[in-house]
């Protein structure tokens, strides 16, 4: 791994382009053909695509029962367990409305209720995760979303992957389609004869379903458009350089644009890492994936001090974040920025992928300055309520219309004023 | 106005435009060059478009003295008023971090804190408005976003509206510069040499800031893209048609592309309200603009039951509802899609524009089905911890292996596994 001496004038944030102008030609046309042609053009373009040939894009409930009874019974029961522990810690992110009552009579709230219906959209292929299923279903279930779907593309004899059946079948989702890339994202946000439209499109994609996405932000609500995965590792002397690259390799193996960063004092790790992370990439079955990421977007940066390593590590926001040090509580409440942070040597970062209950779908590209894990807040909106009484309009009317009238809207002010005009006609 | 049946089959769901490819083309070119020439750039755009000659883009400490000095205190006061009354209302949008232990040992929690800059847009000109700079600053503030900055347009003269550094004097906003358009998002969002950058931007504009803001988007965060303005009133024959006019026109008056839209059940009313729009208008300073906003973009809906138009607001999701009838706490319930709720005859909707205390930047185009008001919410992130112990690392170990190699992910695997490895020679 290539090793850089932090200094003061590096920058070290991450950004990652955004598809070519063809791209995104070619996925507005997509996205106006299912406009235009719904069921028949989604049929077209996965048999062009996925090389299936359906006759209907819905999942039928004998293939969930078939999955359910083929699967691996004690993979069933990690998978229960894990979504368990996902709900455990999203329940906690249910949000409450509240009311303020003034004396006048009037009162101001916020009810908090959740969106009707969200579309989650599940890669195919190699890529299809069922730990994806649960990090989107269930915050949308926590907060009450009665609508929820699932939309995966096929395997060229037109089924989806067990373990993606298995999964929804244990949250008790049933509305699950066929279809992949940005015909699929277009079908959620549009509607089609046979999928009704949702509310709030949610889950990782290709460069196709990450563009179609962004074009149909504002038609529906999208969830953030996910980078390739990325972690940075503090670790001083006190870490194991085999744990250290075992856990860089995790994330480089995701996507040859994936990033792994260590962030260290000790040259001794750094050498020792980057020796580790050699050996250890020879044997993993996606050695050519890992090993691009490793060669062309991971680093070892050195600092002198664990103080210069927090410095990096808050300009980086990493997704994720692992602090392997002797005071490894003291670094993390000093982390400001990074999508989630997995604290001490036994909390390698594949534990947040499938099972300590925190969610995966994290903020890549150094956007964990402003942004956050998918969450039951994604899920629900606020509404704001105004009751003014007849007292609380007499005694502020007057404010209210100059401050209109400070603003040049004399319609403002008037409307407010309406109330006190004389009534006999105008009813 | 025109008047509508509704019947089951029309769609009133509202969506407009969003500027054209030329548009689009100068707004990225714009950035390109605030990205390449900084200061230099943002001078030479002000002096352009604006017209102003600008030594220095800092509004100085002198001039927002100079303004407080010269400012009608009785608007001060309102000011003033306003802000407690908003910030009141946000306070009890603060949200907590949470953290659940487990008997082994681990933990998961979530930690909420502050983005640590924003960015307010406060448009120029006739549009520049003070309570803008409430809606969008107090949230921020609530939130504890410790940097806070104002950006807005110049007049030829070179200067800031008087209300506009008093708001921001109001709540201790110091750091101000003058300048307006895609140049003022691109400053925010990349910085320049006078200007740092930020992590988010906030505030309203023309469809050069909007597009801006949807270019940097990801780069920064930002809010959402507002529309035009829209009011929807839900009123049976308790309500009066004055009233009722003014507050459609309070609304039209914003923008040519506004909408006001009346659903009731009473015929007379809908005439009424008709007749008292036209005559109404022919009075407003402001015309032009609400007339064709009244024209082009508001409707009358007739319904045979309130049954009938909650579904129809419902469906129309729009940014205000004012509901005018004889139960309206009841209808109000049922209201599942609406930026804003407006209760009874008192609670005309500029009422919430300036002062109850709620956030007059809401969610418009029929996007209240999935998005809210602004609010704290947006001014914080969260980020996820998980501490595993060592017995918890080892009672769970295995079923996070097997999770992962479902996934074909064996570098997840051997991250989880490492920890048992052997340890003599690698350290």
């Amino acid at each position: 791994m290539k090793v850089v001496r932090l200094s003061s004038g590096i920058s070290i944030r991450r950004t990652i382009a955004e598809g070519t102008e063809q791209q995104v030609t070619a996925v507005k046309a997509i996205i106006q053909e299912v406009r235009e042609h719904g069921d028949q053009a989604m049929l077209r373009y996965t048999e062009k695509w996925d090389g299936a040939k359906l006759i209907s894009l819905r999942v039928t409930d004998e293939e969930i029962t078939q999955a359910v009874k083929r699967f691996d019974p004690q993979l069933a029961k990690d998978l229960t367990e894990a979504a368990e522990n996902i709900r455990a810690y999203h329940e906690s992110q249910q949000q409450k409305g509240y009311r303020l009552d003034s004396e006048d009579g009037s009162y101001v709230a916020q009810r908090v209720s959740p969106i009707e219906s969200a579309g989650l959209y599940v890669p195919g292929g190699t890529a299809a995760y069922p730990s994806s299923v649960l990090m989107n279903v269930i915050p949308a279930q926590v907060a009450g979303v009665s609508r929820i779907v699932l939309i995966s593309p096929p395997s060229q004899d037109g089924t989806l992957s067990d373990g993606v059946l298995v999964s929804a079948h244990i949250l008790g989702i049933t509305e699950v389609y066929k279809s992949g890339g940005a015909q699929a994202i277009a079908a959620l946000a549009y509607g089609t004869e046979s999928i009704a439209a949702v509310d709030k499109i949610t889950g990782p994609g290709n460069i196709f379903v990450a563009l179609a996405k962004r074009e149909v932000n504002g038609d529906v609500a999208i969830d953030m458009i996910a980078g390739p995965s990325e972690i940075a590792i503090i670790a001083d002397e006190s870490a194991y350089a085999d744990e250290v690259a075992a856990d860089l390799l995790s994330q480089a193996e995701h996507d040859p644009l994936a990033s792994a960063v260590l962030l260290t004092t000790s040259e001794k790790l750094a050498d020792a890492v980057s020796k580790q992370v050699k050996q250890q990439l020879a044997s993993l079955p996606r050695e050519a994936i890992a090993g691009a990421a490793i060669a062309n977007h991971s680093v070892i940066y050195l600092g002198k001090t664990i103080e210069e390593l927090i410095t990096a590590a808050n300009q980086l926001a990493p997704e994720h974040l692992e602090i392997m040090t002797t005071d490894a509580e003291a670094v993390a409440e000093r982390i400001l920025h990074a999508g989630a942070i997995f604290i001490g040597r036994f909390s390698s970062e594949p534990i947040g992928d499938y099972f300590a209950g925190t969610n995966h779908v994290l903020p890549t590209n150094s956007t964990a300055r402003f942004s956050s894990a998918l969450a039951v807040y994604d899920f629900i909106k606020r509404t704001s309520i105004i009751r003014y009484s007849e007292k609380a309009w007499e005694n502020n009317k007057e404010k209210i219309a100059r401050l209109a009238r400070l603003e040049g809207l004399e319609g403002h002010a008037r409307a407010v004023e309406s109330r006190s005009w004389k009534k006999e006609t105008n009813k």
